[in-house]
């Protein structure tokens, strides 16, 4: 049967900002392989896009922007998989914190990050997000 | 009288990661300057740290991890003057966001930001914080 590879892509995105020495993110991206005999190449069916962020306290963290996994392709542990590899890059770069957030509406995500052991800092500690955008971010700059 | 001044500020921190050519995080510095005649030279009295970040729909932002001013310089509005200059940094750099995370019980940071034009997207929208971290992260690696 077909195998699903997590594999780092950082080619198929036209998005300058993606791409150079020192990418402002990276890619996973999740491949259905052909079983053997089966004539048709990889296909991508998922990806997690990734950077790294600093804490004060702690050092280089990685932080997981967005994970999505085709609806189709659902339900076989193919968000894990991504989740998983992201750990492993992690780890490997020294990181102490891999983070995330999810909408609190989201049950099916909250149960997964859940299940893999993540901790909700909102609930547990109380932060909260902010944003400035738009025209609020140029009034505050004064242009 | 004395004046503040703002400036960015990488070489005072003995954090590989904060120096090369391509930063993890950048370092703003607020100091007194001292009033013409006085001895002393500027004395860095508050900071903030940021770092750039990516969202898949806006593309580049930037993330203010850290804002701090001495406790006998508060009340001057230098928080301020150091989170308008990242919004200045912010808009250079092309970014359409500036995030930041706050404490739900730091009323005092929650009313500033929210009088300098941030929307409290945890409020609105229901964004939660997740982390994975230690022991937690190594086993989701399988390491």
């Amino acid at each position: 049967g077909s195998q699903v590879r997590i594999s780092k892509e950082e080619e198929d995105l036209e998005v300058a900002d993606g791409f150079g020495e020192n990418p402002f993110y990276h890619c996973l991206v999740a491949e259905i392989l052909p079983a053997p005999g089966e004539p048709l190449g990889p296909c991508v069916v998922g990806y997690g896009l990734y950077y790294f962020i600093y804490s004060t306290w702690k050092g280089r963290n990685i932080y997981l922007e967005d994970v999505y996994v085709m609806p189709e392709y659902r339900g076989q542990g193919i968000g894990s998989k991504i989740i998983k590899k992201v750990a492993e890059v992690a780890l490997d770069k020294g990181c102490s914190q891999f983070r995330l957030a999810v909408l609190n509406w989201n049950q099916k995500a909250i149960d997964l990050y859940k299940a893999l052991g993540a901790q909700d800092l909102t609930e547990a500690e109380g932060w909260h997000s902010f944003r400035f955008e738009g025209e609020a971010m140029r009034k505050l700059a004064g242009k």
